[in-house]
This record gives structure tokens, sequence and C-alpha cells, in this order.
């Protein structure tokens, strides 16, 4: 029986005590959960692979327990922890200073957000990416993982609180849920008094799930049905590169390429380019490519240009111009990641203006959506909602602002 | 029978529209809605007179029917038309650009939110301000007033759209949910898949029930408990002045001061002469204060430092020190605006990093946390929680962002 009232009072408590460590200490706070994490690894692997044996003994897919196991990447978690020390540190930055012209002194500071609530499925290295990212921005946190990697979160959060402690860092700044009954889950959503914003990592049914249950603002986000247009003046060597690589470097996650939608003018000879190479991938083909279709090749079926593939998937549908390329994305894209493959500048502006989504393109590539990729250094979610932000989540994401006002017993006339 | 799927797909497709105006068109806009304004004048004021007998007759305060009230304002309602066309549009706006050690070139635009939901009550001014507001900055609304002025409203969404259309600009933008049956209220707060963002401008339990209801983002605030800490290095006639202004200038409004917080060092000299000074208010004293209490002054009782007054009530309280300021702060305000008066600077930067309120302030009234007060030239709500927008909300805070990526046909390594 989990007290959740409690743990969101201690979290809330730890907010305001994080409040007074300066960059340096938080830096060293890292720096002790770094050793700590190398120095319980025997345990932390230990109970990984208890986790790995119940997964495989319940018939866990091959994909679900490489994505639960730590044996290897324990030492690459932990660097990527040392890292995250040295990025800059945007809480107090001050910004947007002016002197009214009644002599009031007004200006805003970078402040923490102060108690996020991250609930995730399967992946370990989550339960320490995200601790690193909340304590670098003062943030206390509470972590719900899934069932199938409790034994490795209860591990890797024992070392963490360790670390923390040696420092004089207050522990109850993480506090991982240590029991994965869902009615927790709910319990956390309606926690308002204490957690500022939750950040759901999973699947659209846990999306929905928070966006449904929760009283605290959820970041929802991470689903992506990610469109490339490729117009008729496309680079034609250059499209297929860049389609090649949007679909098949990696395409178990958000940012892959799902929908290639291609000008009428050019489908004829482009169309069969791009199933020759990409062979290997599956394509879902609309009614006018029939011709194309074959045992790699069939034609799509209703709700396939509304689905993330995440898999070597690929649909290709053929548009008469830029105009129902747009219209296409705005019905059946999530507002993720859409481009224009086109050398014509005119078409490229109308494009990043009319389609709306956190990341638009031109001539590159979907898959640089991505807090590294686009040089934030690290990265907590990619938001596909459209407030407080919207596409890779970084350490300025995990803050807010407070305004400072300074007088001289000013009065409001 | 009001189809509010319906509305939401209007609105929507609207605000797609809305994407292709620029800044001098949208200007046009606003200056055709004023212009409507004041053509239907005679029409909108009959209506507005009907709600006001119908408000008369049900026995309504008169507070709430000064509130209702738009005879002799209307002109004023215009003219602040008027004043948002001569704001600086934020849409378009481009930031935090940067190239990539790859060659990718990397901007973050500033564009509409998209679809507001606008949750008021009794002041028909709110129907016109948020209009102009959101059309500036190309977002669609849908606006849902109180019972008691829905005649007003028609009248002037009536306008409204009349102005709009005249100008060639989608009616469909500003859609009033002409039926107040609470039902509808219900089933706005559901429509995530075509509203973005909820407003409520109310009281706490409007808000309670956005937040409780809600699968859109709610931007939550409004609600102050104000604080203003006077220590004892404070400069004693000029913190009176400022007491004085925050309490009494305008006691109905949500940044008006609820409880001073009094040094212990200077209590037996300081309190007296605040009870002199703002005589005509009614305080609320704590136990130390008991040889005070007289008429105009009584111990206060459980739940009065938790309380809002809006009204001509100060609650006044001893304090050993700082920190058990910032404690009973952090215990009973609502983060909107407190602040301190202090000639110690160590001491103000010290409150200032502690307390955790959108607005905190060293000598000055908390009646400047106000979107005009402030220089932001307007202002659609005051956000008490940490996404998005803290404080004052304006222009600005009516836009999102979209990363813009253009490369020259670059691929993920």
């Amino acid at each position: 029986m989990i007290d959740m009232e409690a743990i969101g009072k201690r979290a809330k408590r730890a907010a305001r005590h994080l409040r007074g460590f300066d960059t340096e200490s938080k830096n060293c706070a890292l720096l002790a959960i770094a050793d700590a994490l190398h120095e319980h690894r025997d345990t932390i692997l230990a109970e990984n692979a208890t986790d790995m044996a119940a997964g495989q003994a319940a018939g866990t897919s091959k994909a679900m327990l490489d994505r639960l196991n730590l044996n290897g990447r324990l030492e690459g978690i932990i660097a990527d922890v040392r890292k995250v020390a040295e990025l800059p540190d945007p809480v107090g930055e001050e910004f947007e200073e002016k002197n009214l012209p009644n002599g009031l002194h007004v200006r805003k500071r970078r402040v923490p957000i102060g108690v996020l609530g991250v609930i995730y499925e399967s992946r370990p290295n989550v339960t320490v990416d995200v601790t690193a990212l909340a304590l670098k921005t003062s943030n206390a946190v509470i972590l719900r993982g899934g069932s199938d990697n409790l034994h490795s979160n209860i591990a890797l959060v024992d070392a963490i609180q360790a670390g923390m402690k040696k420092v004089g860092f207050p522990a109850e700044a993480v506090q991982l849920i240590r029991d994965t009954d869902r009615r927790y889950v709910g319990e956390l959503l309606k926690l308002h008094k204490y957690v500022d914003m939750i950040i759901p990592r999973g699947g659209n049914a846990l999306h929905e799930f928070c966006r449904q249950n929760s009283t605290i603002p959820v970041i929802t986000g991470g689903i992506g049905i990610c469109h490339l247009f490729v117009d008729d003046s496309a680079d034609v060597p250059g499209a297929l590169e860049v389609i090649y690589n949007a679909k098949t470097q990696r395409p178990s996650v958000c940012n892959a390429l799902d929908t290639v939608l291609v000008h009428e003018k050019i489908a004829e000879t482009f169309v069969p380019q791009i199933i020759q190479r990409l062979s290997g991938v599956h394509f879902k083909l609309d009614e006018s490519l029939a011709q194309f279709a074959n045992g790699d090749a069939e034609l799509a079926q209703e709700g396939d240009w509304d689905t993330e593939w995440l898999d070597l998937i690929l649909g290709i549908k053929v548009v008469k111009n830029l105009d129902e390329a747009v219209q296409h994305i705005e019905t059946h894209g999530t507002a993720h990641s859409d481009g224009i493959l086109t050398q014509n500048m005119q078409n490229a502006e109308k494009f990043l203006n009319e389609v709306d989504s956190a990341a638009v393109y031109v001539n590159a590539s979907t898959r640089f959506t991505d807090g590294s990729a686009l040089g934030l250094g690290a990265e907590i979610a990619i938001s596909t909602q459209k407030l407080h932000a919207r596409g890779p989540m970084a350490l300025t994401e995990l803050t807010t602002y407070k305004w400072i006002i300074e007088g001289d017993n000013h009065v409001r006339p």
C-alpha cells in the first residue's frame, strides 16, 4: 500500500529544498550519482537479470527484452549523467529586463518547474536520464516505471539516492513508485497540489490515459506519423537518400518516416525509384499506384494513412500539388515532424508556413527531431501539443519563469 | 441543441484559414470589428438592457449588475480593440537561429496556438477583449459567457462577425456558444481534437471544474492570496503607502493584498500604524496582536489565512523572521503576487529566490501584476500555474513555436 499523498508532499518539500542549491552543487550531485551507479553496478545488473529472466519466462518479445537489458549499457548510461553535469544550467538566467516609464525595474528569471511526474514503460535507462535532467534543473521527480523492469528501477534509484545522500542532496527529490499497480498511476495524475507537470513516455494508450485522467498539465507527444512531400522540383537522387534515411535509419522511433507524398508530375518515374532504393521495406500504395503492387507493395487499406508504423513499412501516395500534400498532412499527421523535398524556395516557404507541426523540414530527414541532433545536448521528451514546449524538450523546457519587480515603494495610480 | 463537435471543427478550419493572413490584414479586420461594434451600438445596448432588466428582476447584486453594464462603456471597449490593432504582432517572429556543425540551419518561428476556448462569467467586455487578442495572434476562439449576459454576448458577437465578413475574414474564427446550459462547458472541455487551450476566467470553482474535467490544457490562475512581508529594515512611511495601495486601490481584484506579514522586531510600533493608515479596512489579526482587537479588528479564525478577500479586509500576522514569512507564503499563498518591503538587499534577494510565485516584488505594490501595468499592452489572463506562461499573459503568450529545419538533403548518420 503506497501513500501517494505522502510521496507528493515529500517531493514538494524536496523541490523547495533544491531551490537552494547552486549549479556547482547540482553538478557535484550528478557526479556523485554517476559514481554511486558505478559502485552499485553488480547489484543493478543482478536485479536487471532478474527482470530479464522473468520477461523471458513470460514470453516477452525480443525487441522488448532488448529495451529492458542493461548488460553492456550501464557504463554508457553513467557516462550520460556525467555529460548532463557538463551542460549549461538554465536556472537563474534572466531575460526581458526593462525599466518601465514609472521607474519600476522588471525582469523574468528562469526557475525550476517544481515537481515532475514521469510515467514510462520498459526502458530502465529512462530512470537515470530523467533523474539527471530533473536534478540539473532543480526539479524533484516522481518516477513510475513499468512492471517488467521494477527490480532494475529499484536498484537504480537506490544507487541514485545513495549518491545524493553522500553529497548532502535531498534523496526525496528522486522517488520511485515501488509498486506498479495501475491504481497508483491514477492517483499520481490527481496530485495537482504537489505535482506541476506530467511527462508520459510510451505509446498512444498511455498518452490518452494521462490526457483523460490527469488534473495536472500533461506533455503529450512522442507519437509521430511523419511525412515527406516530394515536390515536382525535388532533386531526385538527394530526395531518395533523405527518404531512405528517414525510413530505415531507425524505423522504431517516433521521428521515422511513415508516408511519402509524391507530386503527380513526377510520380511515374519517382515511385519506382523509391521502391527500388528502399528494398526490404514493405510499401502501402494509394490506388493510383496499383500498377506497382507486388509482393513487397500492396494497396493501402482504410486506416493505413493514420498509422504510425514504427517498422520498415512506408506509405506512398500521389498528390496533385502542394496544397493537397498539406491537406493530407493536416488530416492524417500528428503534428510531429513533416518535410518537403524541393528546389523551389517559394514552395518550401509555403510548406513551412502552412504545415502546423512541431518540426517542419526542407530537404532533410525527419530523423533530426531529437534533442541531441538539434544541439540541445539532451532530451526528456518530444512534445506534439502546443503549450509550454513543442518538439524536443531538454533542460530549458524543464524550467518556467517568475516575474521579478523591484521598485522604490511604487504604488499603482 | 448545440453540436459542439461541429463548433470545434469549424474553429479548427478557421484557425487554418487564419494562418494565411498577414499582420496588416489582421489589423484591418480589428478595425472593421471596431467599426461594426460602433454601428451595432444601439442593438448591443438594447440587448444589454434586456440582460440588466432580467438581472434586476432576479435580484442580482449591484456589484454584479455593474460588471454586466455596457452603458457608457461600449466606446471604451471599442477603443481597446483599436489599441490591439496598434500593438506589435508576435506571430512570425523567429528566434534561437543557429547553424549546426553538420550544416543544418535551425530556427524557431512563433506561430498561433490554434483554437482557444474561453469560459467566463458576467463581464461582456471579455467577449470583445478576448476576440481582439485572439485574432491579433491568428487564433480562432470559442467563447462561452455567462447566462446573465447572453443577450449582450450574442449582440456583440453578431457585430464582430459582421465586421469580419466585411473584410473577408472567416467569421467562424469567433464563435459564441449561444446556449448557457452547463453541459456544453463539459463538452467543450473534451474537444481536444479541435481545441488547443482552455482559459477559464472566473472564480475558484470554475478553475477547479476545468482542471477536473478538461482533456485540453487549462491555464489556471486568477486566484491571488497576496502577501507583503514588512522586514525589520523596511522604510516605514513608504511601506505604509505600499500596503495602503495594495489593499485599497482596487480591493476586488486578484492582485490586491490579502495578508501583511510583519517582522516581530517592529510589530509593536508598525501594526498600529497600519491600522491607522488603512482606516475603513477590517483587520484579521493573529493571536499575538490580541491587544489591537476592537470593532475594526478581530482575531483571525481558522481558514482566514487561506482566503482571498476581494474586499476591504486585511490579515496581519507577526513572524519571527524572513524564513517564517517565506514559510507562511508557501503554505497559504496561491503563487500569484508576493512582496518584501525592506532596505536590506540581501533579504530582498533571499525573498526573490525563495518565494515561488508568478510575480515577486521588492518595495512595490502587488497591484502591478497586470499586463498593462507591466508594459505588455494587454492581458488575456493571469496564470498561476507553471507551464507555458506565468503571471500576466498577453499576445506573445497566445503563441507557440515551430522548429524550422532546412538542409541540403541532410541525413542522420
